[in-house]
């Protein structure tokens, strides 16, 4: 490990986990559900264009509560919501389905597969730091996607506990505050520049992992750190090696 | 397993622990610290008496918050506050002792240990329950708590998450929403009859653990059900024999 990952190792104690697309594959994840339902209805598709959509309307639908326009909702309610609209902008019928099954269908957010290093890797990093999502997932979200997939956190953590979605600074801030820590002990893990961009304005720690299918084989986006971020890795393995794990 | 506990582990789907006296000892945990303390600085008392002093000052300090005379504030806080109380009580001067120190000596609560059936019935339980802690004390409390530990918790829920004190009702109503559950898919389990009343009232199962010496050996309250709650168990072991696990 080089001296500036040392130093780094040295003085994190504890860290956050973006989860969909740095932990799991939100993408096939929610198409292998899709494909489920559109095939039960007769209906055809292609089911990661339809995981691609729904997807598409997480921002904005955050966004309306980032901006006090709405106060803050649960990421289950407004992926319930988006589900709808993308039936709709599919040219079907919301109301022909039943309402229980759409409910389940929206809970194939907490059925996430992880990446293939992910469990393996964070087992790793327990023995050393505090580990935690820090993800806009709610509670039940992750905690039931930790229960199935088997990731070992030490507390479900993220948008539902302090009440604010990422990137707002509060997000970061004040989840190191529940822990007792100062941001500096904290550090930020995400495949999003984004994300580690915001988290570093606050001062946490940060760490880059590539995932460079999140959004499936053409991906534009995210291919490269593009900042100096404190540890850029390839998977959760060799964030662990990085980090002295 | 009688006809009751079959019907109620057939309905619940998550199992909320009280923790301070339920699952762990926190008499014995504190005591132990406090005999540092004391002999560190060269004084003389009884360390358990210290601990029953510094938690008997617990339920005013909540019931301040909990009839909105003062906003949410976290059991870490109330603890610290009501550390410096105790020292004066016991005729010493807070000021006299580093910050730092009584800060540490705070934290003794986050390393308490688990009674000695704890782990293995929260093992067994979690193979069939969702389990999470629905104590007063807040996430890092918890959560540093079962990391020393080994508390396999789910997630870690309890007052912080919904900002409100148990007996409130909000305090089990919001956990068990957290989740998506309603109340009756979810069984508060604790040592304390005045818990589990105030659980049953706002609709979750209820069951009762014996922890005859919580309050040491000459403890007078809670040995035994006061009401007939749904299961009534020695220990977690005997617990989880009476849901099927």
């Amino acid at each position: 490990m080089g001296a500036a990952s040392q130093d780094v190792a040295g003085t994190v104690r504890a860290l956050f986990f973006d989860t969909f697309g740095t932990v799991v594959d939100w993408r096939a994840g929610v198409a292998r559900e899709v494909a489920d339902f559109l095939r039960r209805h007769g209906l055809t598709g292609d089911p990661e264009r339809f995981a691609d959509e729904w997807r598409a309307r997480y921002q904005p639908a955050m966004e309306v509560v980032r901006s006090g326009k709405r106060p803050f909702t649960r990421l289950d309610v407004i992926h319930r919501e988006n589900l709808d609209v993308v039936l709709a902008a599919w040219g079907l019928n919301p109301e022909d389905f039943d309402p229980a099954e759409r409910d389940t269908l929206n809970h194939a957010w907490h059925r996430l597969d992880p990446w293939p290093d992910s469990v393996a890797g964070l087992r790793r990093l327990r023995g050393r730091f505090f580990i935690a999502p820090l993800s806009n997932g709610n509670i039940a979200l992750l905690a039931n996607m930790a229960k199935r997939a088997g990731l070992p956190w030490d507390a479900i953590l993220g948008a539902e506990v302090v009440r604010a979605y990422k990137p707002q600074p509060s997000a970061y801030r004040d989840t190191a505050e529940v822990l007792g820590l100062r941001p500096d002990e904290c550090m930020m893990v995400a495949a999003h520049n984004d994300d580690l961009h915001a988290a570093r304005q606050v001062g946490l720690r940060t760490g880059f992992v590539l995932r460079p299918t999140e959004h499936g084989p053409a991906q534009t986006t995210d291919l490269a750190a593009e900042e100096p971020w404190d540890v850029v890795a390839r998977d959760f393995n060799e964030l662990a090696d990085a980090l002295g794990c």
